[in-house]
């Protein structure tokens, strides 16, 4: 009996595991990744792989069928290796990678009135200064300092001890004409400054200076790569979170973050995940990572937590707090960044565990803290957090609404990516239904949009009840009553790139139904909670991937979006990482964010019985008060009508 | 031929170096340290050791004569091994240690009112801490900023990234009851605080809070282990500072550190010498390094640049350029002191390249800069620096006085250890001496206060004329013509305890000559340069190592010391350290320094004809102008008449 066993995945080189080990875990070795939703705990389902030869021995067999593990099929995190193995990893399971495309620079407009040099912290100032004399023996950093003084009004500077060992050469080197790179203090009220840099020469003044707006989501990390003297944003990368083989959303994520042997392991990834986006935007626009001097980061507190290794784990169960929620300057060389090593990393501000820095930098960006209007500002993701308010007043919240919109917790749901159903229309006469999908070509599951869209039209023609049941009385092949009760096949097996059926299940509405549900109950209680009917409300702005392609129409069908005039919704993109942006051109928009923060008067849902009757009032098509949803009603009657 | 040689050093254990590598080098892999003042140039001579057998090439026989070359005599320094070689290194030139002895805590009387809470930088706050709630999800750093807020009035405090990652974990541990060590702002006028450290239990309140003061003399490093609370000085350490080994001089150490392959050896150097007395210091007062919270820093500039590593070259050569005089604020885990490694480490302020952070730590603890009396403070150690002024003003000046008065650049010069002489008196008929030896028994060499009493009681005997010159038509066997010219013996060889003659020559009456006249000629310059005659100080305070045991009678016969009466002379000891020791205890006494620092006139002597003037004029005994000097002339007038 030997201690190690030989573990081959297709046609990766074999790797060798000792007895006890995961699948997961000699994947991994094998440079595979398995997606793992939900941190390795055998609850998703996703890390299916197939046993071709050899055997293993299964900790779990949630999710797998007796006809499944006949055919060999075993949950990779779940497969303990306790012999020599060969492994099929079936190709719909591999993490997607580069499916988020990165932007063109062209697409984001400077704001007004954002980008003039008062308000950038980060200067590069050239300096001519007098060389040393018998006559004046002062000393090099006094002189430096003299110079920024005379030159730039910079009374106070501090200086870091590495630069303070290299100032002396390089003042001489250029023969007293050098140029120093200057992160002034964030306020006015204080006149304190720091010396980043000091080169030997003076640089043309169309140099860019370069600096970095980031965006952590759970699920994609954005990176913003900005000329802080005009302004403009040269390149933008996006990437998915490397983060996610561990866990799908933040409390997967935790969980694995507060493991023993995983300390650090997240950071780590999420930093390498940050410096690839770093490197990539660099390329593009012609730049090094060590110009960089400057990087603002907004993400939702977990990632934040995450990023700088400070446990998460308080976060997690009640009272769920987080370890920091104040504003950090950070710099670069403490995260391992491939910035300019002194650059200040400014991470902004949180309100609370569940509403991260992603929602303040996006009350800023999104205009909702600058209105008149009372707006309802809405960020689904991975998870769902919403602000209502204006410029007066805002509270805001989060619910845990689950990833189904994201196609997880859906037995055909997928990322919307490449094959993915993203628009469905159904017949109301023959249930047939007509289908786009990302990319053309034949489909393989449904992501969000299609989701919304499946659900909003099975309803409309009656293939599903109010309460959402499927009719499966109905005189059609595609309802039919399968594993999980009523289903409705949306694409058959030989229409299909796998060749399997595509169906959505009374389970799967069910998970909807909630998402759904607790995302309309946050508003309610909101609404409620500060005395505004919900018809009311004279703008919705929704950020965040998941706006970025749904149908408002599909959505207020369903009661994900209230029924106000379509002209009141406006799709804002990534508003958190614009809000970061806004930040690294501005020193002012920094400390509005800030403010906004302070200004957010939070609500926590998991102890408030009125989000409770509001979630079991909305687990309805479109909700229990037809009232609150008059163009549905309206429509609903037109569809059995016609 | 073979590439290595096997170099043998006595008993020591046989080393094997290159061909080309110097016995310096080879003695240093052996363990054995060389005294090496002149920092391996070749030209002290004090590395002399005896190849005993095989050979050696000598690069240089400076120093040597032929008959020390037949012996086998070399120096270490310049001797290149090419074969197999067995040394002999004589006794008396290895670096002794330990010479510097600890002093007992009982020493040092706390200042008045110079000790109180308010004034203390670092303090130790216990706290009691409301726990989060459902009803108050406030952060935890938030939570304690809040509770530091009302408990101890700080507003506004910062927390590195390594604590921010602890808290959460301590606060938990500690049930909400915690003691936080924290750094207030060095000044009234900004209210900002940094976060050290945290612990999960109260402190009973009689536990000291751990600092240190420590001087970086070119020779000797002094530590004092101070409760900040108390103000109580509990362990005072001091020992070689172990650069010595490659130059007793900062010169030397310059040019050793400007070499290519040098850079870092130094400051790693005096940071093991600074860890060991720490060590050393909280063995004795039962404390731990990592309790210690505080550090104040002084030294002579180029100590300081040494300490951080901070490349000192430009300081040698005119005009005379230091990197930095401003006090700096640095953390000891960016210097690898073995403190808490969050505690702050604060280096006092220099003036220019050779009036450093002892003189103006110096000024304040000697009390000149707050005297209405006009006061000489001077501070001769291994340099020579000095401040003329009182309340009002100050000048400063520093002289390449050289290291004479420590006993090098003179034949039979030694350090004030063991086996020195310290004391002489001739007789004025029979020019036989009476000498005092350190720690009794037979003598080996002449120490600073030996060779100041020793050419003083010649001159008074008339053994030495105005000039320097030695009668050598005495008739005496004391008095003989030399290598180097005229010398008198102090010791015959049958009295001393290397069996040689210990004498004074003619060259090292000039070398003490222009040490005594460079320092002299300071004063004249200052006192000049202000319009205070010399006659009219009121006071003269003498600090550093050089000042402890010198007999001030005799430094004035020499003409080192203005004749003034013996009262106006205060001895004060280490002054530099009990400077950084205020400046431990109280803020306002770091401030202070900082004023003085920008409040001191620096004079810089290499540039001034006046000080040539004024150095060739005090190039007698005891000066051209003997109108500044009446009791040297009456008591001169009485020796001849008795």
């Amino acid at each position: 009996m030997t201690s190690t066993h030989k573990v081959t995945f297709d046609n990766a080189a074999p790797v060798e595991v000792p007895t006890g080990a995961t699948l997961t875990e000699a994947a991994a070795l094998a440079g595979i990744v398995l997606n793992q939703p939900c941190g390795g705990q055998g609850r998703c389902g996703r890390c299916v792989v197939k046993v071709q030869q050899g055997e293993i021995r299964r900790r779990s067999t949630l999710r797998l069928s007796e006809g499944d593990i006949g055919q060999g099929y075993a949950l990779a995190c779940q497969a303990v290796v306790e012999g020599d193995v060969s492994i099929h990893v079936p190709p719909q399971e591999k993490l997607e990678r580069r499916l988020v495309t990165d932007l063109t620079a062209s697409s984001v407009a400077i704001p007004d009135g954002y980008c003039y040099a008062e308000h950038q912290t980060v200067q590069r100032i050239p300096l001519r200064i007098d060389p040393p004399s018998m006559e004046d023996q002062t000393d090099d950093w006094s002189r430096l300092q003299r110079s920024l003084r005379q030159t730039a009004g910079i009374d106070k500077i501090s200086i870091s001890l590495p630069m303070l060992r290299k100032i002396g050469q390089i003042l001489r080197d250029g023969d007293w004409e050098v140029t120093a790179i200057v992160e002034k203090s964030q306020s006015r009220e204080t006149d304190s400054a720091r010396l980043l840099d000091l080169f030997p020469i003076h640089f043309p003044k169309e140099k860019p200076l370069w600096g970095v707006a980031i965006d952590i989501g759970t699920t994609t990390v954005s990176v913003w790569l900005t000329n802080l003297i005009t302004g403009q944003v040269l390149a933008q990368t996006a990437e998915y979170n490397q983060q996610i083989q561990h866990g799908e959303d933040v409390i997967s994520r935790i969980i694995y973050d507060s493991k023993e042997h995983n300390e650090g392991v997240l950071q780590k990834l999420v930093i390498e995940t940050i410096n690839k986006l770093i490197e990539r935007a660099c390329q593009r626009a012609k730049a090094k990572p060590e110009e960089i001097y400057k990087a603002v980061v907004v993400g939702n507190s977990i990632m934040l937590h995450l990023l700088l290794n400070i446990p998460a784990a308080t976060i997690r169960t009640s009272p769920f707090i987080n370890v920091f929620n104040e504003s950090q300057h950070i710099l670069a060389r403490e995260l391992d960044l491939t910035l300019h090593p002194e650059a200040p990393v400014e991470v902004l501000p949180t309100v609370a565990s569940y509403v991260g820095a992603d929602i303040t930098a996006g009350a800023l960006s999104s205009g909702i803290a600058d209105t008149e209007k009372t707006t309802l500002f809405l960020d689904v993701g991975t998870n769902g957090e919403m602000v209502l308010g204006n410029k007066d007043w805002m509270v805001t919240c989060a619910c845990s609404a689950g990833p189904a919109f994201e196609g997880a917790g859906v037995v055909d749901g997928m990322r919307a990516t490449k094959g993915a159903i993203e628009e469905v229309w159904i017949n109301a006469d023959t249930y047939e239904p007509n289908i786009r999908v990302i990319g053309g070509g034949k489909p393989r599951g449904l992501c969000g949009s299609g989701l919304i869209a499946l659900l909003a039209e099975l309803f409309l023609a009656g293939v599903v009840d109010k309460s959402g049941n499927i009719n499966t009385t109905l005189n059609t092949p595609r309802v039919r009553t399968g594993a999980h009760e009523g289903e409705y096949v949306v694409a058959f097996a030989a229409e299909t790139s796998h060749g399997k059926d595509i169906v959505i299940t009374h389970v799967d509405i069910d998970n909807l139904l909630r998402a759904k549900a607790a995302i309309f109950a946050g508003y309610v209680v909101l609404a409620e909670g500060v005395g505004v009917p919900l018809n009311t409300l004279e703008q919705v702005l929704i950020g965040g991937s998941f706006g970025q392609y749904i149908n408002v129409e599909k959505a207020i069908e369903i009661g994900l979006l209230p029924d106000l005039p379509w002209e009141n919704f406006h799709f804002l993109g990534n508003t958190a990482v614009r809000g970061a942006y806004y930040a690294l051109l501005n020193w002012q928009s920094k400390q509005r964010v800030n403010e906004i923060a302070g200004k957010m008067t939070y609500i926590e849902l998991s102890a408030d019985n009125a989000f409770y009757d509001a979630f079991m009032s909305a687990l309805f098509l479109p909700h229990t008060d037809l009232s609150l949803f008059p163009t549905v009603v309206k429509l609903k009657e037109q569809n059995q009508q016609g």
